[in-house]
This record gives C-alpha cells, sequence and structure tokens, in this order.
C-alpha cells in the first residue's frame, strides 16, 4: 500500500499490493464511503469536492485481478490563491514547520501539501475495497465517535449479535453517534465551538467482529502493533487503546482477566477487557480499540508563532475553509486503515488467494 | 532485529542487524539495565536469573564491527515441573489459547513460552547497546511509573533541562517513580495487591530529549506509528498516547495547540501537547508518551476458565513463582524498545554510519 | 517503488517512495528516455504510443517534494479486438497460463496484462529521474547490446575515462551497440528473424561508473542480489553475471582474482574480474555486469500448445504488432532499474537527504 | 532470517522466522547436511570443524513451533595466530578491502571475519530444516557441479521421474557430480590446482521438482528475482540464470519458446528452456537454473596488492589453510538458499501454516 498525493496537486491515490484476485469492486460502496468522509452541513469545512475517483489498474470485468490496484482522485476543489504571505509562518498543530525540517522547504506547503486530510481520500477509496472483502468472509468493522465535547455516546453493544447491529446502524450515519441525542449534543458543542472560531476533538471507538482466532505475531508484529502503526497513519490521532487500555490504569487482575468460557462450544471470554487480543493475538473476540482525536489544528482565533525561516516571533490568523472538528470524517478512515491493516495479516496467516472466497 | 528463545527453552536472545560500526558496546551498562529488569524485592517473582548474556556476533574489541549483533541470555532457573496437568486450561489473560489457535498445538507451553515476559531479557539487553549509542549522540530516554493503584507520581520536569536531571535519577532507580513518597504508596499498594493474591497495572510516561526536529515520515511510519508498533510488541501493554492523548479528548483546539516560540534562536513550542510530534514527524521539542500497562495476568485467586482442547468450562488456581506488578520491571523494556526504534529511524535518515559518530 | 497498470487498462504507472528531496526533474529527461525505449523502425512493433506522461505528485516546481512521486502514463493506442478467441490458449513462452494458474483467470488477458513490456514504460519514467539524480552526484550508467544474433559488439572501454565516453555515446544511440558496423548487422539479423516471423535475443551490458566503495550488505543484501532482484523483474531476463560470470568458469583463481594497486592514491584493481564487487560490497572499480535476454515470445509462426482451460491440444497463430527484438528497447529498462537500485541502496547508506545534494 | 557471525567470534548461526508450526526438525538430517558443507579429504581446507550445532529456540519436542528459530554453531578451530601483519593487506578477490570502506576499520578482519565462508554453516543448517519441510510436500532439490576445469558433468535426466532420481543420486554424494568418471577428472583438475598453489571455480546447475504452477510476483518479485536474491549472497557466486539463459543468447524465439502440451491432463511444456519460469510465476515443469561459482580467492601464488590504510603497493602471500575449491562444498549452501526462498514465496502463497501439512 502506498499513499500518493497533495493537498494542492493534480491528484491523490493510493496504490494496494498484494489483493487477492476475484474480490468484488463495487464501485457505487466506494463512492458512498468517499461521501461519508466528505465535508457535512455547517459543522465542516466548506470545500467540498465530489471526490470523483477511477481506477486505473488491478480491476477487470468488477473484480480484483490480483496484481496492484491504483485509485486515483483527481484534486478539483482547491483554491489556487496565494500561498506565500504565510508560507514561513508555522501553523500551530500542523506539520509545517516539521515538514520544512524534514525536506528543507522543497515540500509543497499549499494546503498542508501531503499533509493534508484530503489525502485521506485515497485511503478511503482503498480501504473501500478491503472492507468489502471483510464483509465477504463474514468481518464487519464499525466506529462510532465514543466522546466529543464532554458528551458520551451510548456503549456498544455487549453481545457480537448487538455489535453487529450497531454496526450496521453506523454504516448508514453520516454523523456516527450510536445515541441520535447524543449526537444532536456533540453537534451543537461542534457548532458551539465553530462560533467561538475554534474547534474540538474526542475519541473514537471501533469495534471489529468476526474475526477468527489466532491472527497476529508475538515479535513484532502483534494485532496490536500492526494496527497502531496504520492508524497513527491518520492525520490527528494521538492516542489508542485496546479494550481496558488507559480507562483501567486502576484495575486489579482479578478485574482486568477475562474469564474464558464456552458458547455454543466456542471459546469465548466472559468479559472483553482485553479488546479481542491476548498475547498479541486475536483470541475470537470482538476487536474493540479506541483512537483519541485531537482537535483540528485549524482555527480562526489568532496564534502566537514563529517565521521558521526567518527565525523571529509572529502572530497568525488562519482564514479560509476549514473544520472544526474532523472526528465525524476519521471514522470512516479509521475503518478503512483498520480493513486495509486486517486484510494484510489475514493473507499473511492464509495466503494470497483467502479473501477471494 | 530479531527476538528469539522461550521461556523453558535453553535460551532467549536477539539479533540487532543494521548497527553502524564502532558503537562503543559496555558490557556493564548491559548487565546493569538486565538488573534494573530483574525481579525486585517482594514486589517481584521470586524466579531470579542471574542473566548471564553473552555476545555471539558483531562486537570486536568492545565495539560493533557493523555487522549482526547477536545476544544470546541462558536459561538456567527454569523448573522443571510438570506443566502437563494445566497444559489445556487456558489462564484468563494470557496468550495459552491464543497461542494455541495460531499454532495449533505445536507451541512450547511450559511458562508461556515464546509469550513469557522472560523474552524481554533479550530486548533489553539489545536496547542497552541502542541507549548507549544514542547517549553518545545527545539523545536521553528515560521512563517513570506516572501512575500505579490510583497514586500519581510527579510529573516530568517542563524544560529540556529539567528532564533530563528527571531521566538521570530514573537511570538509578530500581522502581521508578521520581516522587519517593509516591514510590514507597506504590510499593505499599502492589504489595497490598500481593497479599490478596492478585495484581495491579498503571501507567508509564516516557520522555526522549535530544532528538531534531524532521525524524518521521507522514504515510505510514510516522513516528507515532513507528513508536507505537515497537511498544504494543511489549507483554502486557494495552494504550499508548503521546502528548495530550486521551486525556485531552475534551479539549478545543486553541487548548491543545501548541503556538510555536523561540529559545535561544531555535523553533520551539511553549506547551507539548502534541508530545513533540506535528504531523507524524518529530518537532524539536521532547518527545512524551504514555503506555497502559495492564495488570499482570498471573493472579493466586482462583479463576474460571476452559479446558481448550476438551473444550469444557474449568476452575484454574495458579500457583507457581510469579509477579503481583511487572510495571516496575517493564519501564526499562520501554526504555530499550524507544531506542531501537529510535535508532532504526536515525539510521533510516542519516545513513547507517551516523550513530558511530 | 510500486509498478501498476495492465496492457489495456487506463493507464499504466509507478509510484517512487522515499526520493530526497530536491531532486531535479526534468520533463524532456524523461520524455526523451520513454522515446529510448519506444519501438523504433522495422525492427519493431507498429504500436507506438506517445507516452504522455504526468507526474500526478511529489514534484513542486520542478523538484522533488520528498514525498511519494507518481507517475501515470495513459493507455491510447490499445486496440480494442476481441481476444476471446485466443483468451485460453497457452502463448509459449509468455506468461498466459502461469497467471491464469496464480490469478485463476480473474487476470486481465489482454494483451498481457500486468505482465506486457507495456508496463515498462512506468519504470522507466520513474527511472529517469533516479538516472538523472545519480549523475547529480558523478554517478553514470549505460548499457549496450553486447550480443546479438550471433554479433558481438566491441568491448566497453577499460578505463573509467574511456566507459564514461562510451555511456555518454549510448544515451543517444536509438540502438545502443557502441560499434556501428555491429549495429549495422544486428539489426539486419533482427530484420531477417522477423522477415521469417521469427525474432531474436541476446546479451546486454551494463557499465556504472562513480559508484564509491562500501555499498551492499553481506546477508542477504548484496549488491548483486539487489541488482539481480531487480534486474530479473524485466520481462524476459534469464540471467545475470557480475564481471567475469559464467565467462570465466574454466579459470585460475590467479587470473579471476583482481590484483590491488594504487592510481592516484586511490585504491584499485589492475583487473576487474570481480565486475566491480567484492565480497557482495562495491570496490570503487566500475560495476559491470551483462544480462541474457531471451528473444521476444511473440512470433508469427505456428506454434504447438494448449487450451489450458479445455485442456487440449491447440495450435496457435498469433497476429498483431508485436516485436521481432526487444533487447534494444530493454537496455534503457536495464538502465532504469540498475539506477532505482542504487539510489536505494545509497539511500540506505547516506540518509535519505544524500541524492538531493 | 538472520545470518550471524565471524570466522574467528564465538559462534556462527541464523534465526529463521516465520516457519509453520509442526515441521519436523531432524537434527541427523541437519548434522548430514552440516557434514556434507564440511571439507572433504585431498581438495578442501585442513580447517575441519565438528559442526556441532545447538537449536536455542522454537523446536520443541521435536518439531517446529512457529516461533523463530535460532541455531548456533560454536566455532572451535579458529587459531588464534596473529593477523595484524597482514591486517590492511587487501587480499585480491576477497573482501577485506570492502569491509573496511564499509565499516571503517571496525569490522573483524581474522580469517574474514563475517564474510568467511564459515559462515554458511548456519545458513545450511537452517536450510536442512527448510529442505525437510519441503520433502514433506513433495518439492525435491538438488544440485551437481555441471562444470569444473573444462570438464562437463553429465545433463540432468530429462524428465521429472529421472530428476528425482538424479536428486536423489546427489543427496548422498560428497562430491556432487553425476558422472563419476567426470567426478574423477573433475577432482584431479581441483588436485591439480592445488598443486599449483592456485584454485578453481565451476558451474553449478539446481533443480526443483514438484514445485506447482503459480508462484512468484511480476513486479518485484518474481522466482527468478527472490532466487537471485538469495543465491548472490553466497560468497562466491557471479551468476546465475534459469533455463536456457546465456547458452541460449544466439537462439530464435521459435528455438527458445517452450510449447505447451498435456502430459496425464497437466499443463507441461515439451522443452525447459525457461528453466520453469514463465512471466516470473513457476509454470509446474521443474525449476533449473545455474550458478557461476568464482575460484577460491585464497591462493599461495604471491599476489601484487596494496596496503589499504597505508596507501602504498605490497605484495601478499597467503599461508594457512585453504580450500583449492570450494564449488563441491557450495552446492549444499546453493540447496539451502533455494529451500529457505522457496519456504518464503510458498508461505506468502498459501499462508503460514501450509508448510506444516
Amino acid at each position: 500500500m502506498t499513499i500518493f498525493g497533495e493537498s494542492h496537486g493534480p491528484a491523490v491515490g493510493a496504490v494496494i499490493d498484494g489483493l487477492a484476485p476475484g474480490i468484488d469492486v463495487d464501485m457505487n460502496f466506494i463512492a458512498s464511503q468517499l461521501d461519508l468522509r466528505r465535508p457535512y452541513g455547517k459543522i465542516s469545512t466548506s470545500r467540498s469536492e465530489a471526490d470523483d475517483f477511477s481506477i486505473l489498474s488491478g480491476v477487470f470485468e468488477g473484480k480484483t485481478t490480483g496484481t496492484p490496484v491504483c485509485i486515483m482522485i483527481p484534486n478539483t476543489a482547491q483554491k489556487s490563491r496565494d500561498y506565500s504571505a504565510t508560507r514561513t509562518l508555522a501553523r500551530p498543530g500542523h506539520a509545517d514547520y516539521t515538514a520544512y525540517a524534514k525536506y528543507h522547504g522543497f515540500e509543497d506547503y499549499r494546503g498542508g501539501g501531503h499533509f493534508s486530510g484530503r489525502i485521506t481520500a485515497a485511503l478511503t477509496a482503498a480501504g473501500a475495497i478491503a472492507i468489502s472483502a471483510l464483509r465477504g468472509k463474514g468481518i464487519m468493522i464499525g466506529t462510532h465517535i465514543a466522546r466529543l465535547g464532554g458528551i458520551d455516546d451510548r456503549p456498544f453493544g455487549q453481545s457480537e449479535a448487538d455489535l453487529n447491529k450497531d454496526i450496521l446502524i453506523l454504516s448508514e450515519k453520516r454523523f456516527a453517534a450510536l445515541d441520535e441525542s447524543a449526537a444532536e449534543a456533540m453537534r451543537s458543542a461542534v457548532a458551539a465551538a465553530a462560533e467561538d472560531g475554534d474547534s474540538v476533538g474526542g475519541v473514537l471507538e471501533t469495534a471489529v467482529t468476526g474475526l477468527e482466532a489466532g491472527i497476529g505475531e508475538p515479535w513484532f508484529d502483534t494485532l496490536e502493533s500492526m494496527l497502531a502503526h496504520g492508524i497513527f497513519s491518520i492525520p490527528g490521532i494521538k492516542g489508542i487503546q485496546f479494550g481496558g487500555g488507559f480507562d483501567m490504569a486502576d484495575a486489579k487482575g482479578s478485574e482486568y482477566n477475562d474469564p474464558f468460557c464456552l458458547a455454543d462450544g466456542k471459546v469465548r471470554t466472559a468479559t472483553n477487557n482485553n479488546g479481542g487480543i491476548n498475547g498479541g493475538i486475536s483470541n475470537g473476540m470482538p476487536l474493540i480499540f479506541r483512537s483519541a482525536v485531537k482537535p483540528t489544528p485549524s482555527i480562526y482565533k489568532e496564534q502566537q508563532t514563529v517565521d521558521f525561516m526567518e527565525r523571529k516571533d509572529a502572530v497568525l490568523s488562519i482564514h479560509g475553509r476549514h473544520d472544526p472538528a474532523i472526528i465525524h470524517r476519521a471514522r470512516i478512515v479509521v475503518d478503512s486503515v483498520t480493513a486495509l491493516v486486517l486484510c494484510d495479516m489475514l493473507s499473511m496467516r492464509y495466503g494470497t488467494d483467502w479473501l477471494a472466497g
């Protein structure tokens, strides 16, 4: 998997190598996933692109061929305004300064360049194929906004059946809170922050059902390692925890350990504080993890900063379109990355043909 | 880097490939790091091995040669007791069942086999060389027990100078809390859990100073991705967060963003909620992250479980030696993995010779 | 580096990750390299595409940014004729049957699909950037047709200065034989084979000058390993040898060993039977290797084959456009792959910024 | 797979990661393979070590566990003689100078260090497990000395049955020529070179039977790429060709193409000039390749060289034990590397459990 593109370049895209042959590629589903990632209503940026995508390779007669799939999404809505005035002012919380430190000034700085959230459109399109492939094998993925602006969503269902219902519900929501009144309160919190020229973050919670026991490697490619590796590539993610994680820092072993039990002859655990993973390997329970999403760094409030080329203090006011929250858009990216990582790990374990059925 | 070994096999060890030539290998420092990882006083297992290690390759006349370094630590204290009685009872929170699911019964099940904390001895020895190499380039790493049993340690110093002092303090502590009275209370909490046949977990906090801006790759090898990948390989880690992470889930952008400022002509940030990383790339501020350590799964209390071969319910009482807490030992493993990951990323950026000076 | 595309899909392309920032991207040079790869005169296929390429990412203001470069070359000249009649007849020497065995019939079979030589256009475009970058560091690459149809080209110059002259000559030749009368004879041999409905192969010889001593890893990434890995990805390559190789199978150690000597204070060897590599690592002498190119498998002669779906014998007559020789086009692909491999290995050794100067 | 060790360090060894669980580990077979690699009779070095090996991990109750297998072979026979006199004289054809260029003088220079043929003992031991695993799946590997000192061995049998007979014959030969009178003449050629203080090389030919069609990736991990990558890691290999290779440089397409045919309902080819590979993917025919082995660089004859530290001309006379030929020992290393590469590729295709049966 390779991701390419810049916010204000000709296109963003992804190349996925190693996909099994014969996976159905549903163009409508890709389009609908891209749509869920797009800005939404008043609580999002006013930059809104149609996200027309082209599949340049690796798909033939509606199915993957087994060779690399290149998906390209042209950039059409970028404004050609002049970035030179603020080019050397490091936007706090953004990658302007670190990109400069890494690329020595050769980076495409317009609109965040390669660090723009725009790039996640490519991930989403690629992820849509992975999500479809996993569904075909009975593996379901869903993410909800577990917390935003101090408001908690209702928890995921406990049983696998209830979880699957929740995942289905989420797949049809533009704003992914399970409890509609919580959703309403969260949207109000975003709107309030927006009015204040400010932004919010929150916590996403992801569930994966239908994953068999035995996936993951003890050193160094545990299931937690691989998922964390992928999830931390998503801009704005600053934390991840599996099962109890930080929330159970004060728990005792007798509380945290998940006693094993049998259900329909299958090995299960009575609780799921380990988030479906023991010793880095899936145990057959639902995979549960939470990701911390920091508040969008682009705010309208005036901020202190420096001119990193001239090495002098500066004051920055950011204008233009941007999101007071990205968490409701990021959830589809988290689903996508999760699916891509799982496809990789399942192919490793069961061979390159497995996903094709 | 490859880790090998089982708890009750002949030896555990590690092979580190890609180390620069000419790095000083201080056998005493390796021994002292291994010593810090070893069980300690009443709050640890009574299995205590001398951890005599041998370097089988890659070191000549006290320095790395640039070829793979193999460190081997023979297992000497394993008891040859009979594991067959409990072989098929899945210990809750442990990898017995998942190892069985993955390896189909061919796994070495004695004492946790390849999933034993014992394997981290090899990581620690390898990490000691990496830690030394980084120190030679002015990069310091230290981890304290930020929270255990509801007790918080004092926070890390804020300035880089104070942080370096704290790291120095930690390097000489067997029980890594910065505040001695907090340490005392934590040890009591461990002892109380032990008396109760139970165990505790907690939160580790790691600081890295001296790392230049510009380290990390946007997709998919961000600094967070790479560190999380490594840290989640350590048994018992269930969460990681950089900077504010989950703790600032309710913060606004104006609170979370770290305004840039100048200090001695260098670009710095006034706060460090991003944990030293913007857009997946180091920004020159101290790297700060927290890891959630779950309570040791081995407890003396009776637990419900299943016999995963016979597929029937069972009750498990674990005897033998084990730790009521491993967090105070895990911190040196976190330091080690951090160092190994950073060596990798620095070599990628500056070339294979850089670490040699 | 990822290569994508099918002969009859919308486009072929490549994504190069890990390029240093600040490398000049000369669109004219890319175009001229693509031009050298294109069919030529009477001795090539009559399919001839303009090879208009687009750079979708990773280049800003004429230089690489350090982020992935995606080059796309649309397919414009593919004929929409019906492939279904011969879809299940395995063309001898081609990948039809092996693709079917691997991809279970989901492969895009039109015109060889992902196995088409067409894909090497993407490699050539990507390679052009690598070749430019290396030239900037004084590293020159050139390949001539050492043998074709029983005719030998004159050998490369022995001194580094003469080699560089030869490389310059080759960069301006459409048909890369150093000796013009040999070139003439070779072209006649190709034409004769074409007239006979047959095809020819031959031997390419590549020289690289300006590479410092010390590049390569003993296990398992020797310079020979890495170059061979890359070169064998090129369709039609069936052999590679460094320096003397098979040609000196009967030599004695006293003949094969290259005695070291000094030239202008630099360590050199008097002969170069080791092709510039000792122990898998460059020794500072010119890198010299030969690649065996098999005759183009597409011939007009009637051939025995099987219908691999119906499992019955068949006779195949291939019509349509194809090359009686590809060796004169393959040489630019060999140059490109060599450059890409060397960029990788130099970046590993000297860091990601090195190539930028 | 990682290889570690130096000729005169404490041990050499290998760690193999990714082996399937449940593979039989036959200690006697490992020992017998090591024995075939050892010096033999008058035509080998007088350094002869027992090659006692230990398996430190990854094997339990006679079978692989699925976790990394570490095999260690202590060095016992190294002489503690003084290397300092010749330390800075580059032995022609050896890696002394290139190791110095790469490792800046920190390399363990005694006896070739990490570049010593001694390291192939570890490869051989690791390869023995891979060879066993493949045999269990009906995949047989054998290598003969196709040419040495101008003497050709008889060719491999053409049918798969005859090839399997030849492979069996080879597995019991210390000196792997199929024709006993050719073997005799080859040994005489080695002895003659030895008497003259000189050395010989030659050509090895390897056959693999029982490999299904469909193994290999078009870009960039073709079967040829992967095998060549591995084989070129073996010291002294300077060329590799698959099927016809360089030997058919002058052939026409009509001669080189292998017409497909049916045999017992299976797709086969009438000839095998492509060496069992089309488009980088196995076609179900025997895999056939040749490797060029250069003459052992260690010769007793006086040689011109330089002192690479003092940068002055020097004359070198090498004393001590060394081989006038290594080709008869290298063949077992070629078998081993081939097996390890194939295990990798088969696991990729069929999943990590496949090899276990």
